[in-house]
This record gives structure tokens, C-alpha cells and sequence, in this order.
């Protein structure tokens, strides 16, 4: 047990658990440091720390066995899908057992008439879309990164695509969860609505693992569109652009994908992904639907975008076209961090009520100007969500807490404009300094009860959520 | 206090709280026969049984100092709306006190550019709707009944429109909750999406007044359509309609309504509300859209129709029309009711996957002839939800029992077909013995641990929901 990250404050596991957890998992029971290092870092600029041991679990009795033994040796229990959270959500805050449900990756069912699947936790999104490909239907939720659908459904996340389809909440229909003390529960069912006693299942979605840990999920399907219409359009400022946004969404046009990117993340992006894309404030646009239908979507989008100033309308139909275009924007994240070799990026996640959020952004911009900081934007903005991807250098402290002060008066700014601290990343350690002041302390005492009912040993990743 | 239907278990309103509950609210506080009758009293057919008194609040201070009271007294909380609840949900049955919130009927805030509004709970969707005449928005969620948006949330209602909208779980924001001791909190934002920490909101939403009284509802708008287009066609038999229906849904039609009814409910209708439609299994379709939208959606389902063998399509585009059309449908259920003078209505609520939705009606219906029960069949058969509306006698203890056996094994059908005993109702009193077959002990003890942690006294409408 070599761990000079762990915190002292939690006592190493005992003799006798580690016997337990070998016994049964064998080599799928690892305390090798690189195991440990690997499971105890995420995608964010938090510093990783990492479990005291990683279990490799492959069926749900197998993550109920591990909770049965934690619960009864009181160690902390931290699920891990992909490792893709920014918001340092599977750090070992209190050492303890990483669960790598990777490996329960199976698609158990797909009922194409009924457009659903059913899932293990482990299954990415990208997974689930290729087992997809032969039934016409797809699974619209994309974060950007390939994270696991337990990962998602943790975090409640969205993506591109949510102005259309929801997010995890809205696409969630049923779960098995397994909770504290080993007991494996059924959330849902596979009816479209129910009046049948307390929402579980939106619960369980976005609690993070500290409630329990999603094994299996239900998830909505969509038919694929019978067409599909990619654009981008660059404007003459930022402003220009997030008005074409507000009234684009104002008028209800049932758009897929809506993207704000501005001048510096379009740098980044042409750079990394050898794109030739104006290096100005630009929109990235999606339309689903029939021909017809999303000719008239492109047609009322574009004329909203001419009397704002809009540029030109660069059109990609083809899907390889469409492909590289969102692949593209997908890579942002990536391409900011390459703006400067050996930097990490750090990313907000305001989420605004539509009509603020030309100002939450105008506020940001000018804050943004006088930190100096580096920080591309980019956003979901058809839901009032948008990231400044800070681009910092991991050993200068000055400029860190210049990035935290920064990233903490947007969490605030937001919240002002009846907003949220996060969109769709998560509270991990990140956020939960501002969730008394998004949420108000009454019902964040309600969010404790809920916690110590569910989990009163608090053994489920700890640490997480609840200031 | 003449009460003789109270049950004798639970002891009278004390003199110290009946003193400080008429020196805070004079004549707003009654304990008359005829207002405690017609607190106890739903629109199902559960035997009333009356509160001990009936308040009329006017804020959400005056919900929590009731709360705060209560609590110290040991008295148990109703929450009453428009009282159209359909499965006894506000009756007395430990007796205590019906907070009347249909004085809390102010629009508090629409904001048009956000296509969101702020209500207080006794605010009814129609009331809402007329409020919003001149903004060009409208409320979606419709249950036919002019319920009250408080009484919508805590039952999670839905109705004919969700299979495009959703339902409250998808069209609530944000609400304002007084939890059993009195204290009050908000959940939620007026952001479109938010992961930050456990989805409160999403928990009061059907929870029925089991763990707090919603004051306040922060709901979503949606611009009212540029066409609206609203059919009727009749089919040889209910197959072939359900088909059309299931059709339709695989397709992905973005269709607003698609209702279903029997020939029997054709003939209750055409006698109530003086229409000469063909008294076939039928179904009721709206479309919502552009022109050229609505146009395309409308001649898919044609198509799909008449592949199954659909009669006629008769349309309704003029506004009046297509009142009159939903006006005879809301009034189903009360057409239903005059098929029998003197009876009572007994409404099941069965919801199943849209793919088992023909086999569960065939068999439903079969049930019904060997019953020889008297009910029409009506359905919001988009999402797979579908009622029958048994027209009883209410003397006829036999014939109750019968209707009670036939509701049982509809609702047990339902969850066999991975289903729910309740699409849209809630549970109430009526729903309670199915739910640990839909959702298993484990869940169900999850929510016990719930209603334990916001409400350990027992005093939010006890007797509902929890087994």
C-alpha cells in the first residue's frame, strides 16, 4: 500500500477485506499503483487521487457482492465508467474501492418497436449507436467524449443534441441499482409515462454515485431522420450570433444541434483538426427531420441568421461531410488544451435561461479580457449552456486561482441570472461550493436527508455533491 | 364535530389547535359539514371521507405556518386543488386538515422570451392558458379535467397531449415546496438543464402530497403552432386502430394527439355532446406544425390508416371545429357516466409498451365481455396509456366488486407487459395494492426510507401511495 496521495484521515483497508475481495474477485482485485493512479484521475485539472484498491466487476451480483463487503467493513465505494467526468468525480476523496464497471458492456436488449434498449452501465455511447446501426434508430445523448452510459446517466449529461432530445433525465426510462448495503433494486419500467409512486429513477439520474450505482439502464431510442442538414455560419461578433440563437429558439424550430463556437476556439479548432473553418464567432447547425421539413427549419434558420449579420451558410449534407464537421467541434475540447503544449484545460458549464444568456456571455467575455486567461468558449447554447475551456499551465499556481476565481464568479453569474452552476458536467468536488447559493440552504438539507436515508454510513462516493 | 364517516382510530382536532388555527385565519378555517364533505370528496368513485376542517390559504406563508401547526399538533396535511383527483387522493382517510389552495390562483410571471411561466399551484391549465392568450404560447399538458397545476404536479398528469410534450415530469422547472414541518423550499431553476445535485424537483413531482404541498410551479411554454390540424377516422375494429397507432409511433410522426375510443364510448359521446360520429372504434388525431408540416405528418398517418383499413378521415381545420372535436373528447368521461343514470364513473389507467398495446387491449376488452361491465373504452394510446371507464351502480355491492376484480387484473396485465398499473392517475388509495408488483420491495423500501426522511411524523397525506 504505497499511497502518499491518499489523505491520512481514512485507515488503510483491513487485512481481512483485502483477503475477502481477493478470494473472490482474484485478479480482477488489483492494488498495483498504476491500476489505482488510472481510476483515480478524470478528464479535469483536479489533481488525481487515487482508491486504495480497483475491482474489475462484471454482472450486477458481482457490484452487489463488493457494496455487501464495503458496507460491511465501512469502505468507500466510487463507480468508474470511462474516466471521461470533469469534475473530478471519481477521486478517492476518502479512499476507498474503485468499481470499473467497463467491462459490463453488453447490450442486453433492443426493442426497435418499441424504441428502447437496456443497457449494463459499462456500454459507451458510441457502443450502443454502432450495435444500433441495422434498426433505423439511434440514441441521440452525446457529451462529446465516448463516456459510458452509467457515466452519463450519473451525471445527468446532454450534449449537442439536447435542445431536441433532452438529456439523461428525459431519456432515462428505467435502472437497477444497487445501494449501500448490497440490495439491487428496479427503478421504472418500460412504460412511456407513470403516475406510479416516487420518480426513482430521476433520482437515481444525476445523484453521481452517492446514492448507489447504476448497473443497468433503460434508454430511449429515435428513429434516425429521414434527413439530416448540417451548417455552420460565421457572424461579425459574438452578440450577433447569440441573438440568432434566442430567436431561433423563441420561435420554436425544432433544431437538433445549435453550437456557438467564437474566434479563439475556432483557432484551435482548424489547428488541431486541419480545418479551414473562419476563425470568427460561428455557429455550428444540425436539422433533423423530413426533406421538406428540414428545408424549412434551414430556411427559417438562415433568415434569422442574414438579419443578424450572418456571413455566409456553409452547408455539409453529406454524411462524411456532417461527420468531419461535428467531429470537429467535438474535438474542441482537445484542440483548446493543444492551443499550449503542457497545459490542462479547465472547463465551466453555465447553464442561463435563454433570454440572459447574451448577457452572461458578454459578462464572461469582458471577465475573461481583464483575467487574461486563456479560455476558448463554447456551448450548447440552444439550452443556454455554455463551457470556457481554460487552457492552463498545471504548475503555476497564481494562474490557477486566477482560473478558479474566474470559474467561480461565472458559476455565480449564472446562478444570479436564475441560472445553474452546471448544465450538464456535474457537482463532483468542483461545484459544490455554490450549490447553497443556486439551491438555497432548505433544499439542500432536503438533499442531505436523502443522502443519510439512502446511504447513512455515507460509504457512496463520498465526498461528492452535498457542500 | 359531527363526523360519523371519520374512523374512530384517530382522535379529534384538539381545542388548542382548533383555537389557534381560527385565531390565524377567522372564517377561512371551517369545520362546517357541507365544506368538509366536499374536501372529501373526489371525482372517483372511493366513498368520500371528510378532513376534521378545511383551510383556504392564500400564500405559501400560509401553507407553512398551517404546516408548522399541524406539525406540533400531530395533524395530518391535504393538499386540495380542484378536487378532480381520480383515485381518492384527498381523502381523509386518517382524518386531519384539507389545506384549500384555489385561492392561490395568481399568474405570479410569464416570460415569453424564455417559454416559461411561474404559477401558484391553485392556478388551473386553463386559467394559465387564458393568461396566456397574447403571447403566441401555450401550456400543453391537458388531463381533460380543468385540474389545478398543484394538483397536476403532485399527480405527475398528463392527457391527451403528452405523446408530443410530455407530461409534468417533462414540463416541470421549478416549484416552491412546504415540507411537514413547515419549512419552505424551492427546487429547480429557470434553467433548461441543470446536473447540479439530486433532481428535488423531479421527486415532489407525483409524489401526491406525501412529502410536501407545492405553493409554486415554474413551467415550460411552447410557441402555440403556426397550423393546427385535428381528424377523426373510424376503423372496422379496435385492431386495426391500435395498429394505425402503434404504426404511427414507430415511425416517429411527431403527431400531438392520438386518442383512441370504442364504439361505445362513440355512443356515449354522440349522446352527450349531440355529434353524429360513427359509432366505430375510432381514433382522434391532431397535428401541430408549419402548413407544409402538418400537411406532411397528415398524410403519412393517412397512408398508415388506410393500410389498416381506416373508413374516412374527416378533417377539422377550423378552430371552432376542432373545439368542438376535443370539447366531445374531454367530455368522455362524463358522457361515459350518463350511459347509466345514477351511476358512478370507476376509471382503469393501464400503460404498457406501445408494442404490447395491442395485446393488452385485446385481452382487456375480452375481460370486459365476460365481465359484462358496462365500459367504454377511451386512450391516450400514443404513449400506450388507455382507460376503461366502468359506469357502475353504486349500490350494487356485487357489481362494485366485480368492476374492482376487473381493474386488478387490468393493472396486473399491464405490469406483466412491463407496463405500469397507473399511465397518468397516480395511486391515491386505489393504486396502492399494485405497486410493489410494478416496482418490486426493493424500490418500494426506498421509498418508504423517503417518506421517512421529509415526512418521519406521517402527517402529508398519509394512506396514499406507500403500500
Amino acid at each position: 500500500m504505497n499511497a502518499p496521495e491518499r489523505s491520512p484521515d481514512h485507515p488503510p483497508l483491513s487485512d481481512t477485506f483485502i483477503a475477502a475481495m481477493s478470494a473472490r474477485f482474484g485478479s480482477r482485485f488489483s492494488q498495483s499503483e498504476a491500476v489505482r493512479l488510472s481510476h483515480g484521475t478524470d478528464e479535469s485539472a483536479h489533481p488525481p487521487q487515487p482508491p486504495d484498491a480497483v475491482v474489475f466487476v462484471e454482472s450486477t451480483e458481482e457490484v452487489a457482492a463488493v457494496a455487501t463487503l464495503c458496507h460491511a467493513h465501512r469502505v468507500p465505494m466510487i463507480a468508474y465508467g470511462a474516466g471521461t467526468s470533469l469534475e473530478g468525480h471519481l477521486l478517492a476523496v476518502n479512499g476507498g474501492i474503485s468499481i470499473d464497471l467497463s467491462a459490463m458492456n453488453r447490450v442486453l436488449a433492443v426493442r426497435a418497436g418499441d424504441l428502447d434498449a437496456t443497457v449494463e452501465a459499462g456500454v459507451t455511447r458510441k457502443q450502443l449507436n454502432t450495435a444500433l446501426r441495422d434498426t433505423g434508430l439511434f440514441f441521440p445523448i452525446d457529451p462529446g467524449a465516448d463516456a459510458s452510459l452509467g457515466g452519463m446517466t450519473a451525471t445527468r449529461a446532454s450534449g449537442t443534441n439536447a435542445v431536441r432530445y433532452g438529456t439523461m433525465r428525459e431519456n432515462v426510462m428505467a435502472l437497477t441499482v444497487v445501494l449501500a448495503d448490497g440490495r439491487i433494486i428496479k427503478t421504472g419500467s418500460r412504460a412511456r409515462k407513470s403516475a406510479a409512486g416516487y420518480d426513482l429513477t430521476r433520482l437515481f439520474v444525476g445523484s453521481e454515485g452517492t446514492l448507489g450505482i447504476v448497473t443497468e439502464i433503460t434508454l430511449r431510442l429515435y428513429p434516425i431522420p429521414e434527413a439530416i442538414s448540417s451548417a455552420v455560419c460565421a457572424f461579425p461578433d459574438i452578440a450577433a450570433a447569440v441573438n440568432t440563437v434566442i430567436q431561433t429558439i423563441q420561435l420554436g424550430v425544432p433544431i437538433a444541434r445549435i453550437e456557438l463556437l467564437d474566434a479563439l476556439a475556432l483557432q484551435a479548432i482548424n489547428s488541431y483538426s486541419n480545418t479551414t473553418l473562419r476563425e470568427a464567432p460561428t455557429l455550428f447547425f444540425e436539422f433533423h427531420g423530413s426533406p421538406a421539413g428540414v428545408d424549412e427549419q434551414a430556411r427559417t434558420v438562415q433568415e434569422i441568421a442574414r438579419e443578424h449579420g450572418g456571413l455566409d451558410f456553409e452547408w455539409a449534407t453529406r454524411a462524411e461531410d456532417r461527420s468531419r464537421l461535428w467531429q470537429a467541434r467535438h474535438d474542441a475540447y482537445f484542440a483548446c488544451i493543444r492551443l499550449r503544449p503542457g497545459s490542462r484545460g479547465q472547463s465551466t458549464d453555465a447553464c442561463v435561461p435563454i433570454s440572459r444568456l447574451a448577457d452572461c456571455i458578454a459578462e464572461t467575455l469582458e471577465d475573461r479580457a481583464t483575467s487574461g486567461l486563456i479560455a476558448p468558449l463554447v456551448g450548447h447554447v440552444g439550452d443556454g449552456n455554455f463551457h470556457l475551456i481554460a487552457v492552463l499551465d498545471p504548475d503555476n499556481a497564481a494562474e490557477l486561482e486566477q482560473a478558479h476565481n474566474f470559474a467561480a464568479r461565472l458559476a455565480q453569474r449564472a446562478i444570479r441570472m436564475e441560472g445553474s452552476c452546471t448544465g450538464e458536467h456535474g457537482v463532483g468536488i468542483g461545484k459544490r461550493g455554490y450549490l447553497i447559493a443556486e439551491h438555497g440552504e432548505g433544499a439542500i438539507d432536503v438533499m442531505r436527508s436523502l443522502k443519510q436515508a439512502l446511504d447513512p454510513l455515507n460509504l457512496m462516493n463520498p465526498g461528492k455533491i452535498l457542500p
